[in-house]
């Protein structure tokens, strides 16, 4: 299935396509930042002058309240099949950044890895995504499929103006499917493909007593504090185990089949190897499903952050009146951010004690789960593409993360979203000494160029 | 029982006094601000001044590992009883100085008040125990019994070193109880006399789970969160009332007897009015005690904060690794500090979740609780000169503060303290706006002078 005139296509522009990585590595894309904004409006246009080169036709900067977009679209014939490549330019910041061993913004070759900030998060990624639309056009002149683009600049800071971008441009991304460049692979040796997202909803709760601190000495045994309800009603969301107590919350739920389990056994994991690398020293979860079917299939409500009352040196003799929680809850089909959050409102309101106040404020970043139709034709030539190019099948796995990405194109063009994409895990992302392998930016690329030809059915 | 010799000599120099007040209320005496460390020597060095001018023969300014105290003395006859006055010349800050009407350090007169940082806390009530030793040593040249006085300039930032201060002075501190005029009276018409404070004891527990924080999509379903575990652990602290169900906790409390409920029943509290003071709409606290039992005589343990995870602005998809809580108890009777945080620690390291690490720290500023012996001479004397002073008898009181002075008098000169002063509920103390009563300031002093002599049997 693997083209040997694509592989040593690929090969011949190996150096090139690596001094364009370095290049574009060395970008500062640092989306939270508001002072290299201008970083990120270099950067789009790098990738926009990078996609003209390709020989992509249609190329446009696309401005948003934030930071600007790329889109591209290269239409060879409307009776075959359109591909929609997602990715995006901008990278976490780089600090702690006496952490990393070389600079963050400085890549650096060791070992047969690329270290720098978005290295694997995921410029390299993205580059293969466009090397492989080369590779796949040299000969005839154009990709053997038609073939869009759409990279944005905000995914670090959660595409706060993604669904917009796509709502006002859906007639230009019109695809079949969305092929989903930001991701990875099980191991070096061992090909993955995901079938499915965890959803996203979330909230702030506020909690107030009175209405200032007050003196614990005069106040502290008769007067509600605000951090002691507070843990009282934390308590209420979980069993022991971690199941969610949230009344509703599983209601929505579709189990995993029987089948579904068997396929997530497949998946090798090293319950011993896990402790070590995270320094635990026990599992937590809802009881009756194993580790890796919590990750990837069990809806959780996470507590992401606390705090109340006073949070300095030593001691200070105070009884707080408020205190805020932040919860965020990682969904499964059919559950929807909204219902799940105005359940944690009803419960809140049902477990609050007594003399408080509690307000549950949704936070924004919401996305629906996502599990892929296994007929979707990407979806299959995908997994052969896989197994061609690493010489077995992928595992069938999931993600316990959320890409709400995935949530828009299904919601705004109708498509799924296939990730074919080369990171390996403990690559350091949104870490220091954040690392890409390079054979896997090249094969990741004659991967690219054999999956837009195997499209063409 | 009033002198009107007394009474016409604090009249007669009641401009002077008020002016004496002024200047010391102008001095910027804030002990947690490192920047005003100067200001903090300038004030001792005025008290010391203010001592010697009131005849005190013996006037020592002794230096701390942080700012100054004053020790005076004024050794009469050694067959007459000796009381020692404690006080402390520091203040709070005075932020946020926004709030303040007029400027904090510049004492202003508004409808018989004073307003200005420090005036009901406590350089009023500390200028009436030497204008009260002038009058009443105005006639003979000297008071009618040996009286001793020691003002530290830390009581605002803990006391840190105060036990030290008294132990290494305790010769020249030697008396037979002492007087603090740090405190005040029930109202404007009622006086009250404290026969008790409580203990303090506290702790900070850490806990931490994986080393690191983790990605709440990737790790959030089976990874123990911190700030779960910590909420679960907390809510394990207290029934939904709030009685302690830490084991052991109450094992040392001595209850109450009938006849003591009866006199705190006798002290008017008005559940309406406080509810509406502070903003709050249900009472809280042990259950089978009133409120003022709760507040006065009943051991707490108390949440002044907790903070785990993020606490930024909208979300961040974390699963936590590590959570904090400060705890500190105030304890009756004859519990004690260390035991306490001890029994705490137990309780944590029984009831923490699996895979978390908990470690208990105490926290600095510990004090045993006090209860007085009501034969103390002194202490009859004062409820005596209170209810010759107001004309009524005082209330007997207790209060859920903690004065460590308390303790530290007791464990290092085995004597007892008598409140006596004159500070009014509402003023202001630790924030904006403290206020204190011209009426006040003068018949305090009028108070000391007569009870330096009702103490010369």
């Amino acid at each position: 299935m693997i083209d040997p005139e694509i592989q040593q296509d690929v090969q011949t522009h190996a150096q090139a396509h690596l001094e364009e990585l370095l290049e574009f590595l060395r970008l500062e894309s640092v989306s939270t930042d508001p002072e290299r904004a201008g970083v990120l409006v270099d950067t789009a246009a790098w990738v926009a002058n990078r996609l003209r080169q390709a020989g992509v036709p249609d190329v446009r900067i696309v401005e948003t309240p934030g930071h600007p977009a790329v889109l591209g679209r290269w239409q060879v014939d409307e009776t075959l099949p359109t591909v929609l490549v997602y990715g995006h330019f901008d990278v976490q910041p780089a600090e702690p950044l006496e952490l990393w061993d070389s600079p963050a913004f400085e890549p650096t070759l060791r070992d047969g890895r690329i270290y720098a900030r978005g290295a694997s998060d995921m410029k390299g990624n993205l580059l293969t995504s466009i090397h492989g639309l080369e590779a796949a056009a040299r000969k005839t002149g154009k990709p053997p499929v038609n073939v869009s683009f759409i990279f944005e600049g905000e995914e670090e800071i959660g595409s706060p103006n993604f669904r917009e971008l796509v709502r006002n441009n859906a007639e230009f991304l019109k695809a079949d499917a969305v092929l989903s460049a930001d991701g990875g692979q099980y191991g070096p040796d061992q090909p993955s493909i995901s079938v499915g997202f965890k959803g996203l909803g979330g909230c702030q709760i506020n909690l107030r007593t009175a209405s200032a601190d007050l003196h614990s000495g005069m106040y502290g045994a008769w007067v509600p504090n605000a951090v002691q309800a507070m843990t009282q009603l934390a308590a209420t969301f979980h069993d022991a185990d971690g199941r969610v107590l949230v009344e509703g919350f599983y209601d929505a739920v579709i189990d995993l089949t029987p089948a579904e389990r068997e396929e997530i056994a497949a998946v090798p994991f090293d319950p011993e190897r896990a402790k070590q690398e995270l320094g635990i020293d026990a599992f937590w979860g809802e009881a009756g499903w194993t580790t890796v079917e919590r990750e990837w299939a069990r809806p959780t409500a996470d507590f992401n952050g606390i705090w109340g009352g006073f949070q300095g040196e030593g001691s200070k003799t105070v009884t707080p009146c408020e205190a805020h929680l932040k919860v965020t809850c990682r969904l499964v089909l059919n559950q929807r951010p909204e219902e799940i959050v105005r359940l944690i409102a009803a419960h809140c309101e049902k477990h609050k004690p007594a003399g408080t106040h509690v307000e549950v404020v949704p936070l924004k970043g919401s996305a629906n789960p996502f599990v892929i139709d296994r007929s979707n034709p990407v979806y299959q030539s995908a997994q052969q593409v896989l197994t061609a190019l690493f010489g077995k099948e992928p595992y069938i796995v999931r993600s316990g993360g959320t890409i709400p990405a995935t949530g828009i194109f299904q919601d705004e063009l109708g498509i799924d979203t296939v990730e074919f994409a080369w990171s390996q895990p403990g690559s350091g992302l949104h870490a220091p000494n954040e690392w890409y392998r390079v054979e896997d930016f090249h094969r990741g690329a004659v991967g690219y160029a054999t999956l837009y030809a195997a499209l063409k059915k």
